[in-house]
C-alpha cells in the first residue's frame, strides 16, 4: 500500500465542515469523492484535524492511502480537475510507510480575521468576524502574550469536551491591525503543538473582550488560571477562522 | 416630493444584476424592498447604470424620491437593518430637485480585478477573473494607454447593442500588478465620461489578448479604429467587475 500527503487550501462556506455527514457537503466528502473517480478505490482521506462549518483552511493537511501508480503531480493535477473551485490541491507527495495527518502532526498554525469599525467590508463577510465599533489591537496583543508558552488550556475548550490532556504549548501569537482602505483588519495568528476543541475561536472571543475594553490585560491571566470554560466571553464565529498550517517531523 | 441620493456597495454574486426581474434576486428589488418597509411608500430606486449578473459595486449611486420626513441619517442605518449582509448603504444625502442618478451622471470608475499565475485565490474566485498563467501586466498597462482620451469605442461595445452616440473619453486607464503572497493580482482601473455596454470588459478581453502574448501592444489601437467588435477576443467574465464610483457636477 502507498501513503501519500496531500496540502489543500478550501473555502469553508458552502460546507458543513471536514468530516462526512450523510446528506451534508462536506469538504472529505468532496475529497474522497474525486479520489474514487481517480483511481476507483474507496479511500479514506485523514485530515489533521477537523474543521467545524464555515472554518477555511489555507494549509490543511490530508493522509491517504492507494495502489493507484498515478504520480503524485499527476494526482495533484487530477485531484484540481475534479474538485469544486472552493477546493485547491497545492501538492501531492509520498510519504513515509504509516503516515497518518492526524497521529504525525506535531504542531499547527491558525489565523482569525476580525474586521473593526463602521466601515463594513461585505466582500469580507464570510471571511471574518464583524465588528462594528473599533476595537484596541495593541491591548489584545499584550493580553495575546499572556497565553505565550505551556499552559493548561482547559478554560479555553468548548464547554463538555470529553477530559484529557489539556496541556499545550503556544509557540507565537500575536494580535496585529491592518488598514485597507476605510476597514478595519484585526489579523490574530497563533502556532502551538496542538489545540484544543474551540480553543482558537475561545482565545479569539476572550481577546475581544480585552479590546473592546470590558476587561483589563491581565484578566486573560485569570481565565487561563481559572480552568473553566463557563466564565462569560464570546466564542469567535467560525467564518473568521483559517487553518493555515499543519508541520511534521522530518 | 423630495430626493434623496443614496451611495451604496455590493456584492452581486447572489444576484441577476441590479435591476428587478420577475422572480429573480435582484439588488434594485432588494432596495426598493427596504425602502418599502422604511417609509410604506412604492419607491423606484434609480442607479447610476445597470450592473449585470456578478458584477459588484464599491460606490453605486441611487437616486430616488419619498414623502417620508426621516433624516438622511436615520434613512441610512434603517436601511442597513433592513438590507441583507451583501449590500451596504454608505451613506445618504438630500438631493436637488430633480436629481436623477443616471441622466446627471458626468462620469465612472470601474475596476477589474485578474488573479493570474499556477497559484490560485480560491477566496477570490467570485471576485476576480483567474487565469492559470502568468501575464504581461505592463503589456497591458501599454496597450491600455493607447484608449486615453476622446474615440468612438463602438469596438468595445456588446455586439447588437442598439445604435447611439458611441463616443467616449477615457480620462484614467491603468493596469497594475500587485501581488499577494503566491497569488499574483493584476488590476485594471478605468475612468471615462460614460461606458457603452460591456465595454470594461470588453477592453478587459483585449487587454487580456495582449498580456497572454497572442496580439502586440499596438493591436489595441486597430481594434479602437476598426470600430468592430466582431474582432474575436474574449469578453472579460463579470465576477472580476467592480463599479467604483460615479461622479456629479456639484
Amino acid at each position: 500500500m502507498r501513503y501519500l500527503k496531500m496540502t489543500l487550501a478550501y473555502d469553508g462556506t458552502n460546507y458543513a465542515g471536514w468530516q462526512v455527514q450523510v446528506g451534508q457537503a462536506t469538504v472529505q466528502a468532496a475529497l474522497e469523492a474525486a479520489l474514487k473517480k481517480i483511481t476507483g478505490e474507496d479511500i479514506r482521506a485523514i485530515a489533521s484535524g477537523r474543521t467545524d462549518a464555515g472554518v477555511h483552511a489555507l494549509g490543511q493537511v490530508v493522509s491517504f492511502r492507494t495502489q493507484a501508480q498515478l504520480s503524485p503531480d499527476v494526482f495533484c493535477r487530477a485531484l484540481n480537475g475534479n474538485l469544486p473551485h472552493d477546493i485547491h490541491v497545492w501538492e501531492v507527495l509520498e510519504a513515509p510507510e504509516g503516515f497518518h495527518a492526524i497521529r504525525d502532526a506535531v504542531g499547527k498554525r491558525y489565523r482569525y480575521v476580525i474586521q473593526d469599525g463602521p466601515a463594513p467590508d461585505i466582500f469580507a463577510r464570510h471571511y471574518s468576524w464583524r465588528i462594528p465599533h473599533a476595537l484596541d489591537a495593541e491591548a489584545m496583543h499584550a493580553a495575546a502574550q499572556l497565553l505565550l508558552g505551556t499552559h493548561d488550556f482547559s478554560s479555553f475548550e468548548a464547554s463538555g469536551s470529553p477530559r484529557q490532556n489539556s496541556v499545550r504549548t503556544v509557540t507565537d501569537l500575536f494580535v496585529a491591525r491592518r488598514w485597507e482602505g476605510a476597514v478595519g483588519r484585526i489579523v490574530i495568528e497563533i502556532a502551538a503543538d496542538g489545540f484544543l476543541y474551540n480553543m482558537v475561536r475561545n482565545i479569539v472571543g476572550a481577546l475581544y473582550e480585552v479590546g473592546r475594553g470590558e476587561q483589563p490585560v491581565d484578566w486573560i491571566s485569570r481565565i487561563l488560571a481559572g480552568k473553566d470554560r463557563r466564565v462569560r466571553y464570546p466564542t469567535a464565529p467560525p467564518q473568521g477562522l483559517f487553518l493555515v498550517s499543519v508541520d511534521y517531523d522530518r
